[in-house]
């Protein structure tokens, strides 16, 4: 029977951690971020063994090393940094180390009081091997060790045996002529920070005229800069800004025929005026866009595009590119159906056409046409209708120019689904959160995105409402529903959006009972408000954006711990900075009509309390400051006046002994 | 950026279980034995798909097919039998069924009473479609049946659409030209049902002679085979056969040195008379072996060897290869050491030496020695102080040439080795069952072992002693202890075995308080056993072997369910076969020393009891027969009669309406 090649290779690896769908895919971070690698490493017999992380850029050739930790049970773990966007890989490899083997064999038999003679002659064996491949000075060091090992008389000095300078010295040059390297080479996807942490602010640029009726443009939506920023946000999403297609189109509140003036839906894409790479005439210019962009940035605001791949029948690819589409037997092309739903207005693309090369290219045109006019952040609209293997691609094949891009898949649609287009490639996804609301769905779901393997490749946007979506929780609850879920969203998600200035308003009208469509949807008409309305949340967004940019623990997702509170109406849980110099803890009153109280009970240890004694608890919603000790507190909250507690911690407190003649 | 080659393959496969360590190592199965594949089988859009498993024996080329049954959330299950020794292979294909999708949609626009004339018309292409690929008399059906879906008028007939037997004959012939195949080849390594199922006694057939004193022989353990298969076993393990060395033999109790008339231990192989491919001559000629062997398969016991490589400084390994063993400084062979002891009657093997070819090469034919000489089980000793690679080459080409080996694997020791040692191919493995006496450590340790992914790779052989080990609980708990012992191993274990004589007599005493070695103990001397003593539990073991035999449920592991009992003192669960034709309730107190008492509440459904109404448990131990009703129900159980229940369980029982004349 034939022989391995590698039949000395004595350490086995195996349960290394992350590692999704057995390598398959690569996990996610951003700069600065830490990988940690965890994995077992072991040999036969009694071995000592060690084992390190491998990591390098896509590009470099060589691996850079880190060493990992023996965690006990076999289980050794290691972490790296990563700085540049793109992709890094990393592996694990373990050795055995006959010199600390060797070393903790001596120190046994010297406790036991042997003879050690030979046995100091086996490990100047070892220490000349090392000497071998280590640097100049080192080698000259573990050569004289060597010698001092094998003169006779040495048994006599055990000390010389056990030296701790010299055994590190030796440690440091391990022979791993025969180290085992895992099989496979993971993959680490490296974003920039705002993937990992955004407000994001939806809004229609129709809808920003002054005047009653007219058709917002770009410039008009420059004026509306401050009043978004004022309120903290870095991201600006704008639904589609192409030309809107005319047949078909859909009127107001979603009926099929349109009336003359009704401007239709900004997802129906594609007109006379052009496709994807074109700009809606009533918007402005392509100079306006690129100004709306410049000036949002000068604000601290992001813009971030719409990617709707989808054509109304006036698209230009239908009629320079009928075989992107499917055609029905009549020799008409298909139009988008749920059955029996139908909708007419809009053709979708057939990625099952023999001709999808081209079409694929063409897609990744439009990325690309819009990246290099300055935007970087693409929100994609239902990637889920959409071929997978196409996105991995598209998504990898735009990175590749623009490592800075980010893209949001919005896939309301089942676990699985939503699971492969985050392994894909798309660095935030849409959530369930929108339907999230009582404790038990709250605590269960995050849990699941922060505690499970999920979190290594699904980043959450937390949305409590979306043009599409007027949740029913936001149609009864009024203006503390909307305090409570935007509280929720704020402080469960590092990154979290609301479609405004709906939601500040509080608008929560449906369009009928048991619809979560909006009454006269702004998808379907120009809306007019009055962003100074008294019950607006404007100043509340602003406070909870300020308390996210000034609280790192606040900025990712991981850290989150539920904490018990004896209400089921009430929910409690924390966020902290690894090193817990940042801690916050939020209580919600999930209940919009009734005041609700309850003791909580802190995991002291997470909030790094374990010392005892009392600390100081500051309410950076309300700016009330307590004084709590121990684990059980009571919180008592009033939907009315403020829905949640936003606690930073703090454990420093004054006392007697702050005195300068205490002592 | 370059295209994929596989664009249109839409379909996602993903979590496709067993699969261990991403696909690295074969999962385990006997002959007749299921294999379930459970995958995520899913796509873009609403398109309905359909998964199949595809499996194949190692040197077919051809897939074999199985379909796979939806089960919800995007999961599939699919399964197929393994019936040839060796190994089989299993992956997944996910296709997208525009027809069943199709038939889907139908369904919904017939029931909103929608126009379907040009639906009818792309259901007859896809009808076409399938008869293009159809076999002859099916082709004609469905070109028959597209035609009629073409014909005008059809419409008004929505049955025809619908029909259900056509439908299920067009989806016989799918399109999978862009089906997506998982891009691993899992594997199954299958053996046969005694690696699944066995009652092993090991003995020493040197102390089977009649006379005090004297060195027994093959011919004198022939004599015990009555003796042995009335108990019911059916594998009979000797320690090795092989000359023992004579340097450095270990004396009676373990003393360093030994008396001229001492035997030595079996393990300290090789002497003048040959190494692991020779018979001790005290215990007689390979003629006489032969012999054993096969007097014991006429008695229904297979002869299983021990396969421990390691050598004396006596073995003529050590004088014709030197170079297969590790050199001290000065010279000398390194003998074994486990800092500060020393064992210098052992030679280890050194399996980093440069000649590790030939070491392994000449290893691999000892096996093959014995093989070719009938025998195919073997007990490996310490398989964990040898490489791990070795091991994994070894058991793949020894069960090449004869696939009906089996290998257990004794290794005492860390649980991630243990695990690998099974995942490298051992077809058994000793488990920490020898040391597991509590009701927690119990239900804990078998959960684990029968319901997490290790069972797909590791089968327990549970031993309640061993010449190594008499654990604290039978030194302490007598008889009732030894019985309790006896009865979880033979029940908790479809494998499972005992160190006979000694612990049907119930020998307990430890070398010294606080040890597990045997006191004189059988390893350094021959023993002289009185097997009719009065307190012999050879009954006991006869009984619970013939229970073994004639209960299915108690032949697998894999069905094993816990019951509470509210006394922790006690253990409640249940071992059933698939169709729950075979159900088994165990019962057992642990506490050697008092009766104990409480109400278990048993898991109905997983009995098959879901129906209500009383049934019977007859205990197969004591034979007894209750009436129960109901989960909750009364056991009491006193160590010194019987500290256990072996109840099957009887769901029919007689009423009034059994007799001929109640209807």
């Amino acid at each position: 029977m034939d022989l391995p090649e590698n039949g000395r290779n004595r350490v086995a690896i195996e349960g290394v951690k992350p590692e999704i769908d057995g390598g398959l895919y690569p996990i996610k971070r951003v700069s600065g971020e830490k990988v940690v690698v965890e994995a077992d490493v072991f040999t036969d017999g009694h071995d000592a063994v060690s084992a390190a992380v491998l990591y390098r850029l896509d590009d470099e050739r060589e691996w850079r090393r880190t060493p990992m930790r023996f965690l006990g049970n076999d289980r050794w773990r290691g972490s790296f940094y990563v700085s540049e966007l793109g992709r890094y890989h990393y592996t694990v490899e373990g050795w055995i180390e006959p010199f600390r083997t060797w070393r903790n064999d001596m120190v046994k038999r010297i406790e036991a009081g042997q003879d050690v003679a030979v046995d100091l002659l086996a490990g100047a064996r070892l220490v000349e091997a090392a000497a071998e491949i280590a640097d100049s000075p080192d080698a000259l060091r573990l050569r004289e060790w060597a010698g001092a090992l094998k003169r006779p008389g040495a048994a006599q000095n055990s000390y010389l045996a056990l030296d701790e300078d010299l055994a590190e010295l030796a440690l440091r040059y391990p022979e791993r002529r025969y180290a085992t390297r895992y099989p496979k080479e993971l993959a680490v996807t490296v974003e920039r920070v705002k993937a990992r942490f955004g407000s994001w602010y939806e809004i229609f640029p129709r809808s920003c005229a002054t005047e009653p009726g007219r058709h917002g443009t770009f410039k008009d939506c420059e004026a509306w800069l401050p009043y978004i920023a004022g309120m903290g946000f870095d991201v600006l999403y704008l639904p589609p800004i192409h030309p809107i297609g005319v047949a078909n189109r859909k009127g107001k509140n979603n009926v099929t025929t349109a009336a003359p003036d009704d401007v239709g839906s900004p997802w129906a894409i594609g007109g006379a005026e052009g496709g994807h790479k074109a700009i809606h005439p009533a918007l402005g210019t392509l100079d306006d866009f690129r100004s709306l962009v410049e000036r949002a940035r000068s604000y601290g605001l992001e813009v971030a595009m719409d990617l709707a791949f989808q054509c109304t029948p006036d698209h230009p690819y239908v009629k320079d590119h009928p075989e992107w589409f499917r055609k029905r037997p009549d020799g008409t092309i298909q139009y988008a159906e749920n059955p029996p739903k139908k909708y007419q207005d809009i053709y979708p693309l057939d990625f099952e056409t023999d001709h999808w090369r081209e079409l694929w290219e063409e897609l990744l045109s439009v990325a690309l046409y819009w990246a290099e006019r300055g935007i970087r952040i693409f929100r994609v609209d239902n990637p889920h209708t959409k071929a997978f293997p196409f996105w991995q691609w598209l998504i990898a094949g735009a990175r590749r120019k623009y490592p800075d891009l980010i893209f949001l898949s919005e896939a309301f649609t089942r676990p699985k689904v939503m699971h492969h287009l985050a392994k894909a490639g798309f660095a935030q996804s849409y959530t369930y959160f929108t339907w999230r609301n009582t404790k038990s769905e709250i605590v269960e779901y995050f849990t699941h995105l922060t505690r499970s393997e999920v979190r290594e490749f699904l980043r959450p946007n937390l949305w409590p409402n979306t043009p599409d979506i007027l949740p029913e929780y936001l149609q009864y609850g009024g203006r503390p529903a909307f305090f409570i879920r935007l509280a929720l969203a704020a402080t469960l998600g590092a990154n979290y959006g609301i479609y405004g200035p709906a939601f500040e308003l509080c608008e929560n009208e449906p369009r009928e009972p048991g619809s979560e469509e909006y009454l006269h949807s702004e998808k379907y008409e120009i809306k007019q408000r009055d962003l100074n309305a008294p019950w607006s949340l404007r100043e509340i967004v602003a406070r909870l954006n300020r308390i996210r940019k000034e609280n790192a623990a606040l900025q990712s997702d991981w850290r989150l711990v539920f904490h018990p509170i004896d209400n089921d109406m009430m929910v409690c849980y924390s966020k902290t900075t690894e090193d817990l110099s940042n801690v916050i803890v939020v209580v919600v009153n999930l209940d919009y009509a009734h005041t609700q109280a309850g003791w909580v009970v802190l995991d002291l240890e997470a909030l790094g309390l374990r010392n005892g004694g009392p600390y100081q608890v500051h309410d950076l919603l309300g700016d009330a400051r307590y004084l709590w000790q121990g684990a059980r507190n009571y919180v008592e909250l009033d939907p009315a006046s403020a829905p949640a507690h936003l606690f930073r911690i703090r454990r420093k407190i004054r006392t007697e002994r702050d005195f300068d003649y205490y002592l």
